[in-house]
Formats: structure tokens, C-alpha cells, sequence
């Protein structure tokens, strides 16, 4: 059936194999953790390592999100304002400090180079068990949904 | 004192006034909700609306947390990879539907044309109550904090 509004585009599902390939080996993200009750948004330099989200960060609020255990999400997207298409990925997970030190040396290896002074020294690495994906393509969708 | 990292940016506060000259008046943020008692992040098209955000959206997520009253964090950042210096805002409050008849004719003349096809009929509006804003900075700081 066709969409009461045809000239718009359609949004679908990226698999977990494209999610991957589109994370590729590095860039920046976003992370949303909880401080004080309140959730808070950060942007982060990351890469990956085994297939796992790696960032670095210092004392504060991420790193005290990380070593709580706790669930956290880390995001990327790519807009175009000009095609009204982009993309999103999605990883929940929990984000724990790397503290073997044989995957702190490999960590270091990674390029996170930290853009801020002050300590940096800590890589937090966050699990991909859950990745989701989203794609604005171009043209109407089969139905309005 | 010299940082003992002193190629490093550094890390400054942005005031509220600054910050919400950075939110301009449109452009894509990031919304932060939780979902199934998982955290998750949606990039959304945004607009300014006497000062608070107001985005557009249909049955889901984003409308569940909206509808519920729900304190979200909204994030908007640029970075340049090459510098290595950028910013990002980010604003916490609550997400509300508009439901009031003539500020939903003000709001569907804002620059909010939904991307994708299926329901979008739903404003939603991030109150601006607080604002925090951080930005790299070429150059070392004082101190390494």
C-alpha cells in the first residue's frame, strides 16, 4: 500500500554485520550514563578492540559509570540535511575499566590519542552484546508505519 | 604551571548564553531515553521553541518517555578530527507533548519536516532548564586537571 506522504523516506533496520562494518575501527561517539539520577549525554574518541567499544577517560563521570558496572549506550550516526537520509547505531552494554594489563598495552596501541589535558589514563572497554541499527533510505516505505 | 602534556587541549566550561547561541535555531541532536529500563540514543531533528527544544516524533520510544514525563538528556557537538578540538551542549529536563492547540501551530512551522515516512504527528518539548556546555580549547591548560 502506498504511504499518505510518498515522497517521504523510509526507515529500516541496519543487521548486527553492517552495524559492525559501520562502527569500523575508530571515530567519535556518544555515551549516555547516568549522573546524579540525571541522564547525560558525552561524546567520545573510540575504536574497537576483539569487536568491543574502547574509550579512554579520566575520573569522572563516565569512568564512574564504567566502573559501577553499569549498562550504558554508545551511539554513532551520519545525517545528510541535504537527502534527508542518514543512519544510526545503537550498543547497550555494560562498560567496565580494562585492568589486564596485557589489554591495557593493546589498548594503548589503539588510536585514542586524548584530545583534552589532564588524566586520561583510563580505557574503558563496553561489550556488544546488543547492536542495533537504523537507516533513513531514500523513497516511500510500503506502508505508513 | 605547565601541564605535563602541554600539545593537549584543554577543557573549558561553556555559559548557558553560549550555549544556547549553539543550539542556533534548528539542526540534529541526539535524545537520550530509556527504554525497557536499557539506556538508548536516537539522533533527532530539532528546532528551537521560545527557547526550549521541540522535536517530532510518533508512537514509540521517544513518545513513551515523552509521555511519562520523563527527565531526557539532549545533546548537540562538533568536533574537528583534525584540530582535535570541539564542543558539545547538552541539555537535561523533562520531555512533554505539546498539547496546547495554538502552540502546535507554532510548532508545525518550524523547520521540523519529518525524514521518514509513518506517524511523526507528535511534538515533543524539552524544557531548557539546564544547560551545560564543554569545549576544547587549543592549547594546554594551568593545570593537568
Amino acid at each position: 500500500m502506498a504511504s499518505s506522504q510518498p515522497t517521504l523516506n523510509r526507515l529500516v533496520e541496519i543487521d548486527r554485520e553492517e552495524c559492525m562494518l559501520r562502527l569500523g575501527h575508530s571515530g567519535v561517539g556518544r555515551v549516555a550514563v547516568t549522573v546524579n539520577a540525571l541522564p547525560a549525554i558525552f561524546p567520545v574518541n573510540y575504536a574497537l578492540l576483539d569487536g568491543d567499544i574502547v574509550f579512554r577517560t579520566g575520573p569522572g563521570t563516565k569512568l564512574d559509570a564504567a566502573l559501577a558496572g553499569a549498562v550504558v549506550a554508545f551511539e554513532i550516526d551520519h545525517t545528510d540535511s541535504m537527502s534527508h537520509t542518514g543512519w544510526s547505531v545503537l550498543v547497550v552494554g555494560e562498560a567496565r575499566p580494562v585492568t589486564d594489563p596485557n589489554t591495557v598495552t593493546r589498548a594503548a596501541a589503539l588510536p585514542l590519542t586524548p584530545w583534552a589535558d589532564g588524566r586520561r589514563d583510563t580505557f574503558i572497554r563496553l561489550t556488544t552484546q546488543l547492536v542495533t541499527g537504523r537507516e533513513l533510505v531514500y523513497g516511500p516505505g510500503t506502508d505508513g508505519s
